[in-house]
C-alpha cells in the first residue's frame, strides 16, 4: 500500500457522506502507522465532525496512540474557526508526524494555509495525492462554494441512435438494473431532482432515490401553465419528500390544491420562450441552500437548462439499442443550434461501462458557458487546466467562510 | 517477446494488405528463432503469395535458414490445393519445427485440418493465440465466405444527443480530423461504399478514401427515382472509380446519361415501403464478389437496411458536442419500432476513443437477425460465444473451397 492506496480507501469512507453532508464536502480520513490502518473517518453528516476529528475520535476510542502517524485526507484539513474548531490545529495537538492531502480548500483566499500551519508545526506535508479523484468526488461543493449556484447535471439514457423513447412515445426501459441504480445512487447524492411537467403526464414518477438510506432529493417540477395532475405521484407524496413546483401561474385558487397537498409552489416568471425560466429557478434553489440539480427530462427542459447557460455536466448513458423513427424523440430538444459550430461543446468527458453493456458519458464542463467565468487560480498557475473534475470556475461572489 | 507479442507482429503485417486482398482474408505471418525475428510475410493482394509463403520466401532471400524456427500465422495454414499449392505442406517441407496459429479455418470442412497435417508430420502446433483480434481483423472474410452475402457495417457520426445535423440541416463538421481519417481507413478496407440520394443530394461527396495508396470501394447510391444529378461528383469521377446507381428507375432513356458519364445502373424492385430493395441490392453486389459494404448515410437508408435485416455491425461516432433540436435529424430515420421491447439490440460492443475526444462504438451482431442464422461452430464446442469478434454465422450455402 502506498499513499496512492491510503488515499483510496479514504475516498471511500468519504463517500459515506453522499446525500447527508450537502452543502458541505464529502470528506474522508485515515490514520495509518507502519503500513497499518489504525484509524478512520469521514464528514457523516451536516453539522457533524470533520473526517480528521472523527478519525481521531475513533482511534482515541480504540485507545490506539496516533503520535507519529501519518493522516490522509481527501481535502485540505481548515485552518479557520467556522462551526467546528480548525482541523490543523487539531492535528497539530495530536502529534502526528505526517499529512497527505487531496484536494487544496477550494476557496482561494484560504487554500494553502491549513498546509503552511502544519509545516509550520514541523509537519511533513504531502500535497495532491489522486488530486483528480478527490476534486472530482466534491464536484457539487466545489461549484457551489465557489459560484454560490447549484451544480446542474443534465442526465438522459438514449439508444446508440440517440433516442429516449420510440416513435409512439414509449420509453420503459431503455436501461438495464446496473445504469437504473446507478441513477439511484446520483438521486441520493444530488440536493435537488428536476423534470418537466411533460415529463410528470407520461410516465408519473416517484424521483426518489430507491436505495436502502439513500436520500431522497428534493423535487421540482417545471410547469409553465401548472398542468402537473393533482393526483401524481410526487404530489401524493408530498408530505414525506418535499416538493417544488415551479410556475408561471400567480393564481391563488389554482395553486391551493398542490399547497394543501404539501407542495411548495415557486412562481418564476416565464422566459422569451414562454416557459418558466431555467435560470430563475435554479438561482431560487441555490438560494435556499440546494447546492445541485439533476435534471431528469425531457427534451423541452433539456434545451431550455442549455440555453439558460446552468447545466455543468452531461451524464449520458448509451444503450446498445436501436430504435430508429424520425419522429422518435432525442434527449435535447427545443429548436437546436443552427450551425455546427455553435453546438454546445463539451470539454472533458469520461466514458465508463454500467454494467455489461451501457456506456456512461460523463463530461465537464461545457464550453459554451467557460468564457463567461473566470477560471480558479491553482496554485501551479495552471489556472485553465482542463479534465481534472469539478467545474473549476467562480464568480465574483464566492464565499469566504464555508462554514463546514 | 512472447507468442502474443509476435503474434501481434504478424497482425500487424496482415493489415499491409487491407483493401487489397478482398474477398481472401487478410494474412500476416513471422518467422522466430532465439526470439528473433527473422523473417515476415502477408498476403499482399488478391492472387499473390499466401503469408506463410511470402515469409519463407522473404527468408530464402535472407539466405536464413528455417529449419527447427517457429512461425506465427494469423490464420490456421491452408491444406488444399486452391489456385496455391497447400501452405501446411510448404511448412513441412521447410522443416519449421513450431507453427503457432490465430484464427481457425473459418470454413468448418476444412477447419482443423491444416493443422491436424503438421502434427502428422510432427510439428508442434499452438492454436487460437489472440484469435478473437485475428478473427475481428477478418470479419468481412469470415462472414462472407460463410454466408456469401456481403458484410455490411452502418456507420454514422453523432453529438452527445443523437444528431447527425442540426435543425437546418448542416452536418459539416461534426466530427473531426481523426474521426474521419479512421473512416477513410475503413472506406479502404470495405469493396463498396453506399448512400442514398438524399445525402448525395445534401453534401455532393466524392466517398472515396482520401488515404495515399489506399482502395477506393465501388460506390453505390440507392436512388429509386433516380434524382441523383449529372453533375455530381460521383457520376463525374466515375471513370475512376466504379459508381453504381441502383434504382427502380425503367427506362433506358433516362439511365443513359448515367451509362454515358461512366455509371453502372443496377435496376432494383421498390420494396413495400416504395424504396429500392436495400437487401435486394446487398445481394446483387455480393454476386459480383463484393464482400463488403460501407453504408454512410443517411437515416432512411440507415432503417431500411435494418428492416431488411443485412446490417452486421454498427460502427457508431459520438462527438462530445450538443445540438438539440427536436427537428433535428438522428442517425436511424424510417418509422422506428413502436416498442422498446422491439429494438433492434446489439450483442457485443467494443468501445474506443479516437484522438482525443471522439467515442467510437463499434458492435457486432445485432441479436434481431441472430436467430435467422445458424452459428458456426468452434471446436470446442461454444458455437454461441458472444463477442469474438466477426460475426460467426452460417447459412446453408458456405463454401467449401474458398480458393484464395
Amino acid at each position: 500500500m502506498d499513499d496512492r492506496d491510503f488515499m483510496s480507501v479514504a475516498l471511500r469512507h468519504a463517500r459515506l457522506g453522499a446525500g447527508r453532508v450537502n452543502p458541505n464536502p464529502m470528506v474522508g480520513a485515515v490514520i495509518v502507522r507502519d503500513g497499518e490502518i489504525i484509524a478512520t473517518g469521514h464528514h457523516d453528516h451536516f453539522g457533524g465532525w470533520h473526517a480528521e476529528r472523527a478519525a481521531l475520535e475513533a482511534a482515541k476510542q480504540a485507545g490506539v496512540d496516533v503520535r507519529g502517524a501519518t493522516i490522509y485526507v481527501t481535502l485540505e484539513p481548515c485552518c479557520h474557526t467556522g462551526k467546528q474548531p480548525p482541523c490543523s490545529k487539531a492535528l497539530i495537538d495530536a502529534g502526528l508526524a505526517r499529512v497527505v492531502v487531496g484536494s487544496p480548500d477550494p476557496n482561494p483566499l484560504v487554500a494553502g494555509k491549513g498546509v503552511r500551519q502544519l509545516r509550520d508545526a514541523g509537519i511533513d506535508v504531502v500535497e495532491g495525492v489522486l488530486r483528480d479523484e478527490c476534486d472530482r468526488l466534491n464536484e457539487i461543493f466545489l461549484h457551489f462554494i465557489t459560484t454560490r449556484t447549484p451544480f446542474v447535471m443534465l442526465k438522459y439514457a438514449m439508444t446508440l441512435d440517440g433516442r429516449i423513447a420510440t416513435s409512439t412515445g414509449l420509453s420503459r426501459w431503455i436501461t438495464g438494473e446496473d445504469a437504473r441504480r446507478r441513477v439511484h445512487e446520483d438521486r441520493g447524492r444530488f440536493a435537488s431532482i428536476m423534470v418537466g411537467v411533460g415529463t410528470v403526464l407520461a410516465d408519473d414518477p416517484q424521483l426518489t432515490c430507491r436505495i436502502d438510506g439513500g436520500h431522497d432529493p428534493v423535487r421540482v417540477v417545471c410547469d409553465t401553465h401548472l398542468r402537473t395532475p393533482i393526483d401524481a405521484a410526487i404530489v401524493a407524496t408530498a408530505r414525506e419528500t418535499p416538493t417544488i413546483i415551479a410556475t408561471a401561474v400567480d393564481d391563488e385558487q389554482r395553486t391551493l390544491p398542490y399547497r394543501e397537498a404539501g407542495c411548495e409552489i415557486l412562481r418564476v416568471d416565464a422566459d422569451g420562450d414562454g416557459h418558466v425560466s431555467v435560470a430563475g429557478i435554479v438561482r431560487a434553489l441555490g438560494e435556499r441552500g440546494l447546492d445541485s440539480v439533476m435534471i431528469e427530462g425531457g427534451g423541452t427542459l433539456a434545451w431550455s437548462a442549455l440555453q439558460d447557460h446552468v447545466v455543468s455536466k452531461v451524464s449520458a448513458y448509451v444503450v446498445p439499442k436501436l430504435f430508429g423513427g424520425r419522429n422518435a424523440p432525442g434527449p435535447v430538444g427545443g429548436e437546436g443550434v443552427e450551425a455546427p459550430d455553435d453546438a454546445f461543446r463539451i470539454i472533458d468527458r469520461t466514458v465508463a461501462t454500467v454494467g455489461s453493456d451501457i456506456v456512461n458519458l460523463e463530461t465537464d464542463p461545457i464550453a459554451k458557458y467557460v468564457d463567461r467565468l473566470l477560471a480558479l487560480p491553482s496554485r501551479d498557475g495552471d489556472a485553465n487546466r482542463e479534465g481534472s473534475g469539478g467545474s473549476r470556475a467562480i464568480t465574483e461572489n464566492f464565499l469566504i467562510e464555508h462554514g463546514f
